[in-house]
């Protein structure tokens, strides 16, 4: 993780406009990006990525923040764009090295504020309150929030007005027509700045591959409606994003229509719950909110449960219910659940084995895309046209997306007349710098990458770590453990320990051969001019030899020596000391 | 694994007939299911199943069929309903623990002794060939074999006479009214079969979610027709699933009309379109097929290459295209590919990853549901009612299919008019009895589970094996080697190795604390009645409370200890011998 400080290439000398993506191009998460003026940098958003199965035990990634660190004292502010762990995860890491000011809207600065106080207690973050329309100066940038209709409230997108031109970056968004709260995607302030002129345009690639427009999130109240009329008997669980808080009024206000109470289950859905109400986002009458542990007291057709766990979170309300441990709540046959949320990719396993379990405890499970219990908060093709030819952007970057959505966006934006040569595509750490004199280029790199956040450490994972996890993870280890003197004789007999290895039927004579090729290896250097690493070499190539020859084992070959020294003479065997 | 013969119970000893699933019941894959009537036995399908990312490392799974192995002189066949992996690939695991004779298709049994050819060399199968509208007996079970279609060809269902009555399992099918080969499923033997009376009917249940009708095979002629005329001037490259001999039928008739010749890429389609060419099931001329070798003699409007990687397999033709480490072929930007198949649970990652690479590549993708790239194999629920109205049975039991899909499956059953108490849901080792004089009712267990078979090694693995792979690789190993004389003092420093351990900032003084503690450990049990087993478990207890307090890890702690014996007395600190 070596770095020397950027050394000014000749663009830096003029001046110079860089757009810079840290995190979010070529996967979904992790969104970072930098915008650069001469020596005034701000950065928008900072979120993080959860892993896959390709990263067994780890926790989250975020972006890595180097190009940051090293340019510390140039960077004015991070504006966060709206509430989603993709967009602010990343601050607990990125504030224990920068404690830079924060830009965000109510929610979105409350909700900040609650991940803070677990993940950095006793951090106070120098936050900066704006609502959609405020129009703010940072340095040379002149910033203007425009609301935008997503799957959480207070969203906007950013006009950014730079000396070298305008830059929009929609954050993420949907042309929703009649969003729950009203607050529908300001068309007006987007065409205004088009009428300007737009010099750049970043816009959400998510779900630049479906066709047609995204749905309107009110359509969930439609589907709810049936369903609490088609289950009017059973008690009724309901599971969704926590932060979705649009869909948590509609479940409040169907619920009172049917004279159902509700009981939330779930730290992080009960504090969302207590931080929307409070300010102002979620209207939901006291009387109607009722504590889990008073549950009992009410028949099945007057309670509804309100829960996590809709991605199959291993210790989530639902899970916990599907298998039979949850604390508060045992489900069965006069129970229905209702699954109001899509599987993000990665989780559907997670989520299916969630489902086939409530099954299996008896529920009635609602899951199915075709009883419409989600819509997406992202614009499809159609909305990303509309925003194309509202703001007639000059030049145009896809973010937020794979590779394959980004390059569905580019063809839409060429759709809409914007020339190929005026679109690109980028990778994370690169560079795109627009001067006063010449077209914007790709300017080559700065250092980019994942940092992985495991368990409680509050430090990152190396990429080793991870490498070693999966060659385990394949075919488990085998340790060899000799003690010897300091001429490299054998002092004790060899052990030899497995993790995860499979040794066929004939196990003992196998582990024999291997206790004799590990002593050969031994014997082999005894006396000889040799080092640690090299007995340590020979011992694993002899052993592999005997595991590919018995047993087609692949496992990971870990020799540990230990040499007993005799007093202090040097060692004629070990040229270094290998402690 | 220890087991005992099954002693025979009150049911045993007057007339009975058994149905035990011992797979594909709770899950998609490895489908096996047991008919008994008395003392005689038929096996249906002998299947295996792709690991999730839960396994890491193992290549696939099997039954565990130590049922059939403790009742190996009663089993009269193994009667295999069509070619798919999934009912046919545990049969060289099967087949070399016991030799029965095997009943099929031409087809099916053509991809059988392919694949034995393979896994155990030398093998010489007893199998009967048998074609749609055949009745044989087997014992006292007479067998007709009822033609149905399916992703592909020669596919039967099975309609069995018993003395107590007649069972008919659907194997996997749908009511295609226009298959690409003109063999409809036979509705005829179906209604027949229904008029003489049903007892059980056992159906798949795999799209027992979708509503209406899958769409017919023949749809993919009309896409593949656009998407020719669309890319007319690119070279065209088609993944597909090498079993599916319709698919790459239709690919061979639109390329032929487009005049485009075809090369055939991977292993495993080259095979299976030889045997499906040599056997009648695809027609191509000769003059249409190409060696990939002379590709370059054509241009691209004039090629289309044909291979597997639908799945994002890692040795695929698509995969190594996707990374540019195809030997034959390079792509770019004059090629597309469609990618004519949907992608199986749990493959979604590997498939998203080979689309953003060819992408990166510079290629266009064609993979969206909306383009009609694929269309599936099994029934939806209106074809899953007819044939349920068409058999008119008496019991139901759904099979083939995860938990949820059974029961929607038997939802769809209650909606036709099976009473809820005539539906069956079952587990894998379920035994349903039948007898003449009371209503069939669930008897009991067989022991099942799944066998592991993981790369060449012949046998199966322990499922400790696997749990301890999950441990380590979650957070790593932690090696602490010592070695001891048989009272049990030091006689050489402790070392300590990791693999795949995340050690914070300090690791200098986290690791001086580990030594320490062992060394501690060690000493604390030195010269006390104590054995290795106590030993262990004080240093992994001793190493763990460090690793909790400084590193918050949960590394596997593996204590490697070796014991220096000083001649032949007995050791007053080892209670017990160590190896």
């Amino acid at each position: 993780m070596a770095f020397r400080r950027k050394k000014f290439s000749q663009t830096d000398l003029q001046e110079h406009l860089n757009f810079i993506p840290l995190g979010g191009l070529g996967e979904i998460g992790k969104n970072m990006y930098v915008l650069e003026y001469n020596d005034e940098m701000i950065v928008i958003d900072s979120g993080l990525k959860f892993p896959d199965s390709e990263l067994p035990g780890i926790d989250y990634i975020v972006p890595d923040i180097t190009y940051l660190e090293n340019n510390r004292e140039r960077i004015l502010a991070i504006i966060i764009t709206h509430g989603h762990e993709d967009h602010t995860g990343g601050l607990p890491y990125v504030l224990s090295h920068l404690d830079v000011p924060i830009y965000g809207t109510q929610l979105t600065l409350g909700l900040i504020k609650n991940k803070l106080q677990d993940d950095l207690p006793g951090f106070k973050p120098k936050t900066f309150e704006i609502k959609a329309g405020d129009v703010i100066k940072i340095g040379s940038f002149t910033i203007r929030f425009i609301a935008v209709a997503h799957s959480i409230p207070d969203g906007v997108a950013l006009s950014i007005d730079t000396p070298l031109g305008k830059i929009i970056h929609t954050g993420d968004f949907k042309l929703d027509s009649t969003p729950i709260d009203g607050r529908v995607t300001d068309y007006g302030a987007f065409a205004e700045e088009g009428d300007k002129g737009v010099m750049l345009l970043c816009s959400d690639s998510t779900n630049a591959e479906r066709k047609g427009f995204t749905p309107s999130e009110r359509i969930i109240s439609g589907t709810l409606d049936n369903l609490y009329r088609t289950y009017r008997n059973k008690r009724i669980i309901i599971s969704s994003f926590a932060s979705n808080v649009h869909r948590i009024q509609q479940v409040a206000d169907v619920s009172a229509r049917f004279n159902r109470k509700i009981a939330f289950l779930g730290r992080s859905m009960i504090r969302n719950v207590e931080l929307a109400r409070e300010t102002g986002y979620l209207k939901i009458d006291s009387k109607m909110i009722i504590q889990i542990e008073e549950s009992w007291k009410y028949s099945d057709n007057q309670l509804v449960i309100v829960t996590t766990g809709s991605q199959g979170e291993p210790f989530s309300g639902l899970v916990t219910m599907s298998k039979g441990e949850n604390k508060a709540i045992d489900v069965g046959e006069h129970d229905v659940v209702f699954l109001l949320a899509s599987v993000i990719p990665g989780n559907e396993k997670l989520v299916n084995n969630t489902i086939n379990r409530l099954f299996a405890q008896g529920c009635e499970v609602v899951y199915e895309k075709e009883r419409q219990i989600h819509v997406s908060g992202h614009a499809s093709s159609e909305e990303l046209k509309i925003i194309m030819n509202i703001t007639k952007p000059q030049y145009f970057v896809p973010v937020h997306g794979e590779y394959k959505h980004m390059v569905r966006h580019s063809q839409l934006a060429q759709e809409v007349g914007i020339p190929q040569r005026n679109i690109f595509l980028m990778i994370n750490g690169e560079i795109l710098t627009f001067t006063r004199n010449a077209p914007p280029h790709k300017n080559g790199h700065v250092q980019s990458g994942a940092v992985i956040i495991d368990g409680n450490a509050a430090g990152s994972i190396k990429s080793e770590v991870m490498k070693e996890r999966r060659e385990i993870a394949e075919d488990g280890v085998l340790v060899v453990a000799a003690a010897v003197d300091d001429k490299g004789n054998l002092i004790s007999p060899v052990v030899i320990e497995t993790q995860g290895v499979f040794i066929s039927d004939d196990s003992k004579q196998v582990f024999n051969e291997l206790y004799a090729a590990s002593e050969r290896a031994i014997q082999e250097l005894a006396g000889k001019r040799a080092n640690i690493d090299a007995l340590k070499k020979t011992i694993k190539a002899r052993v592999r030899d005997v595991l590919r020859k018995r047993n087609s084992s692949f496992a990971v070959v870990l020799p540990v020596i230990s040499v007993k020294y005799s007093g202090f003479e040097e060692s004629s065997f070990f040229e270094k000391d290998f402690f």
